[in-house]
């Protein structure tokens, strides 16, 4: 193995989910592609970083000043989404189904990474708040971190007369019930609707 | 989803055993990562294109006209293996075992894939064999196509009085024989050995 090659092997394994051994196979890989799709990679790369910026109203990842769910006064203004990061954001859009508008809180509380209100774009979510929004949803992740950062939203935003609502837990559409764990089969449990 | 984003994403999904949704996370990831570290990973990436040459003498990837393993005194310059790729010589070389020198085919005959022997570094391994060489192993992938090129070029240097060895098949050491599959079981039992 040559340095260069020992180098991008160290790049790429540095990447989630990417270990010594994919890294390798990676790192050969390129070695055997175009170098013009090689430069092209490595531009993108640059790009990414150079070309995108937080939109400056809800803080998602946009080419724009304002991003094109801010910029689109088709979607309601009346609600907006609170979401931990942009995947988050790209998977409700997939749905198709909801018109209201986002805001990117950039993680979640978690006082063991350090990580506080100060950290997440919550400042950022206070700005934007006015009397055109009426409802603030809740869509941090189901996890420890997700419900902390729910509960202090919550906290925050009722007493100035928002409503604040949170995503809701229960069994996936599609599995069995035997299958659930007990924390989720629990959740929906208490979370029953009448038929 | 941005277009710069997007063109990453389509940059790693390129890649082999990285589908859409780890390329999207990867993507991701690079957008969080500090600036300087994306512009060395880049750049790591256009090093390896212009860095990496093929040795002049064993074919194999070097960052020097000549690699370290042909430039080494010390290497039994008698024995010769061939392998497909560096991935398989590197693969040999983490034994500590093997003292000879190598040749890499950068390939396998492979007629559906149009691979003639005109494709592999055939013409180099003539080239360097000379008195000093006494024994050529081949060291192909236990393919079909591994196969076919063992026996290519068994028939190639055999009438020019070279030993020709190939790599021994049979059970992997500590799999069990009961989980071996036929073809390897059936070569287990005829290159059995005395005890």
């Amino acid at each position: 193995m040559t340095p260069a090659l020992d180098k991008l092997i160290a790049h790429f394994a540095s990447l989630p989910t990417i270990g010594r051994k994919s890294a390798t196979r990676l790192a050969y890989h390129v070695l055997d592609m175009p170098e013009e799709q090689v430069r092209k990679f490595a531009e993108s790369l640059l790009d990414v970083k150079q070309v995108i910026r937080l939109c400056q109203i809800c803080q998602s990842y946009s080419e724009t000043e304002i991003c094109r769910y801010c910029d689109d006064p088709t979607r309601d203004a009346s609600v907006i989404m609170c979401v931990e990061d942009n995947r988050a954001l790209e998977a409700i859009e997939a749905l198709h189904e909801y018109h209201g508008r986002y805001h990117v809180l950039h993680g979640v509380l978690s006082p063991i990474d350090g990580i506080g209100p100060e950290q997440l774009k919550i400042k950022e979510l206070l700005a934007r708040l006015d009397d055109t929004v009426k409802e603030v949803i809740i869509a941090t992740n189901p996890s420890v971190e997700g419900d902390a950062t729910a509960m202090y939203l919550g906290k925050l935003l009722k007493p100035l007369n928002y409503k604040v609502t949170r995503l809701a837990y229960g069994l996936p559409v599609g599995g069995a019930l035997e299958y659930a764990d007990n924390t989720t089969l629990l959740k929906a449990i208490e979370g029953r609707t009448e038929v």
